[in-house]
C-alpha cells in the first residue's frame, strides 16, 4: 500500500508521499514515491505514484526518455519541453497508457494487479500551480478550489481530517501539519503506510523558498506533533457536550 | 453501504447503526440495522447486520422461527433459550451459514454479492456483557479488551478517532460521544451512511438503566457535538508545533 497527498491551496503546493512498498505483510520495502520530474527556474514538475511499482517506474522511465511527437525530426516530448501544465498531464497520461497496454493483459494472466494512480504537480512559466490525478486508465482530473485535494493509494482513514479542517485558503504552514495528521491517521489504521515521508512545498509566491524535506522514521517534529494532537482529542472529548439522555452514574 | 458499531468497555456494551442501505446512489432507503434479538430481566441480545440486507433478514427471520437442535422433541434453539452468549454466537453463525449456503449461488450466479458481516452482544443470566463479531462464512471472533471496538459495513472513515482515544476503560458517557464522531466521520465521507442512527446502552452495573436511543436526521445535541468538534478540531490546528523548517511568510 501507499498513501499520496496533493494539496493545492492559494499559497501554493504541497505534495506528500509515504515511502513503503509492499507485497504482503511479509514483504514491504522502501521506495521514493514522490519524483522530481523537472527542476529549472521556470519548471517545477513533481510527480506521486501509488499502486503497482513495476508500471509507475515503467511510466516514469519511458518520459524520462521522451515519447515522439507528430514531427519525427523534432526531439522527443519530455517534462523538459512540454510547454504547460495541461500538456503535462496529457503527456502522463500518454504513458501511462502505453505501458499498461502491454503488462496488463501479462501480469493479469499472473493474477496480479496492474493498478496505479498518480498525482502530476507543479508550474511551468508564469502560470500557477496546478495539479492532477492520472487513474490507471489515462483519464485525469485537474484539482479545483471547492475540494483542494487529491489522494491516492490509502485514502480512507486521512480523509476525514481534510474533509473537517482543509480550505483552499488554509496557509501552507497549516496545511502541512494537517497533511501531517492525516498521514498519522493512515499510518496508525494501516501498516501499509510508513515513514519515512516525503514533502514538498511550492509556494504560489515566487519570492518564498521551495521547501523539500525528507520526514524520518524518527523525526522529533513530527512526533511531538502527533503527541500532542493526542492530548488534544483527549481532552476535546471531554469538553464535548454530553448526551441529555445517557444515565449519569 | 452500512456503518455499525460495538463498543465492550469495563462499563458496559455500547451498540450503533446507521440505518442507510442503498444499492447505488439512485436507490437509498432506511432500514434498521441495529435488531432485538431478545429482550427479558435475564436475557438481552441485540444485533447489528450489514452488507446483504436479504440475506441478513433471512438469518434473523430463520432465527425467529428457531434452529432444530439434537433432540427432536425439544423446542427449536432460539435467542429466547440458548443457554450463553457463546452458544448464542454459534446459533448466528450457523443461520448465518445455512441462510448463504442457500442463497450465495444463486446470488452469485446473478452478479450480486451474498456478503454480510453481523455484531451481536448482550448478556445472558449472570454473565458479564459480551461481543462477537460473525463473518459472512460463519465464523465469529469475541471482543476483548486490547481493542475494545468492533465495526462492521464502512469501517475505514470512522476508525481514526476510535484508534487514538477510545480505551477499555472509557466511561459509557465518553465513549458514546467518540462513537458519535466516528459515525460523523463516516457520514462526511461516505453518503452510504446517514442518519438516523439507533444507539443502545447496556451498562455492566445492573443498577444503571439500558438507554435506547434513536438519533433522528434532526437531532439538537448531536449536531451541536459535530459543531463543537469542529470548533475543536479548527482551533486545535492553530495550536500544534509549526513545522520548523516551514518558510514563515
Amino acid at each position: 500500500m501507499t498513501y499520496c497527498l496533493g494539496m493545492l491551496l492559494s499559497e501554493g503546493l504541497i505534495l506528500m508521499a509515504d515511502t513503503r512498498t509492499n507485497a504482503g505483510v511479509d514483504n514491504f520495502s522502501s521506495f521514493r514515491k514522490l519524483h522530481t520530474l523537472a527542476e529549472e527556474p521556470s519548471r517545477h514538475l513533481w510527480a506521486c505514484t501509488a499502486g503497482s511499482l513495476s508500471i509507475t517506474q515503467a511510466i516514469l522511465a519511458l518520459l524520462a526518455e521522451g515519447l515522439p511527437g507528430p514531427d519525427p525530426d523534432a526531439p522527443p516530448r519530455t517534462f523538459a519541453n512540454v510547454p504547460t501544465m495541461f500538456q503535462a498531464a496529457q503527456l502522463l497520461s500518454e504513458a501511462t497508457v502505453r505501458v499498461r497496454s502491454g503488462l496488463k493483459p501479462i501480469l493479469e494472466a499472473d493474477g496480479v494487479s496492474s493498478g496505479v494512480s498518480l498525482l502530476l504537480g507543479g508550474r511551468i512559466g508564469n502560470a500557477p500551480p496546478s495539479l492532477y490525478l492520472v487513474y490507471a486508465a489515462g483519464n485525469w482530473i485537474e484539482n479545483k478550489p471547492d475540494a483542494p485535494f487529491f489522494q491516492i493509494g490509502e485514502t480512507k482513514y486521512g480523509k476525514p481530517i481534510l474533509d473537517r479542517v482543509l480550505q483552499y485558503d488554509t496557509p501552507l504552514d497549516e496545511a502541512v501539519k494537517l497533511g501531517c495528521l492525516s498521514f498519522d491517521a493512515a499510518m496508525r489504521s494501516n501498516l501499509g503506510v510508513a515513514r519515512p515521508l516525503d514533502l514538498l512545498i511550492l509556494p504560489t509566491d515566487r519570492e518564498r523558498p521551495i521547501v523539500k524535506r525528507r520526514i524520518e522514521e524518527e523525526d522529533v517534529w513530527f512526533d511531538a506533533l502527533s503527541d500532542r494532537w493526542h492530548e488534544i482529542l483527549a481532552s476535546a472529548q471531554r469538553d464535548l457536550p454530553n448526551p441529555p439522555w445517557c444515565a449519569e452514574d
